[in-house]
């Protein structure tokens, strides 16, 4: 059953955003002229209310543990050209215009791969996989 | 820096799915017709085996604790038309034919409110919020 808490979440206009036990939600991005699923990463408080505040998109590295200006380190930022809460407010969606590539590994998306079922079970098949910058040289690894 | 296990899991085309601490891949579902994100949601193994071999999605649900097929007690059920894994394994974005409406309040999308600033701070606004169903009378709440 649903609290009055939860409906004012689901229902209402205010934003009230609900934080896992980690402090984090869920940020798919879109591409705003393509519609491509471009990422799938995650804001913390800091993250979401400089992405509102500045229209960059803004994260939160759960590997580093650190806020995050999406392309501070590889020039790959991205625009919000709209931002989206879900209905119980955990997820948000931003719709992008993506400088360059969206992936570390150097692809647009990081969505390069799909599956297929074959006769030895499911198979992962390169889609849309062309490198659009060189991550050695971008991140200096 | 990325270590051998994570080069083949990024640049391999071997199913590798890397689930978190609760044994489950973040899910994005999109609308193959119009490209619209409608829901976010998790997958456990199951979850994911199920939809692979299915072509319908199939979900874990962290609240219930329960595995899900989408739509079995509402109807509204998504058809995969493609299932794509991300660079490191740990998140699925699938493209489904949706019946109906995704989201459990009766809307096509979860997505149905955007962000915008105004002079008190961020706001909702609702965008695409005509209901499809009557949350009420498909789930006799």
């Amino acid at each position: 059953m649903a609290s009055p808490l939860d409906i004012e979440r689901e229902e209402g206009l205010t934003l009230q955003p609900k934080f896992d036990a980690s402090g984090l939600l869920t940020c798919v991005a879109t591409d705003a002229a393509t519609s491509e699923v471009l990422m799938v990463a995650h804001m913390n408080e800091d993250a979401l209310r400089k992405t509102i505040e500045s229209g960059e998109a803004w994260y939160f590295s759960r590997s580093r543990g650190a806020l995050w200006r999406k392309g501070e380190t590889s020039g790959q930022t991205q625009r919000v050209v709209e931002l989206r809460m879900d209905c119980d407010q955990d997820a948000v969606w931003i719709r992008v215009e993506q400088v360059g590539a969206a992936c570390h590994t150097g692809r647009k998306s990081c969505f390069y791969r799909k599956v297929e079922n074959g006769d030895g079970g499911p198979r992962l098949v390169l889609v849309g996989a062309d490198r659009l910058f060189d991550p050695k040289a971008v991140y200096k690894k």
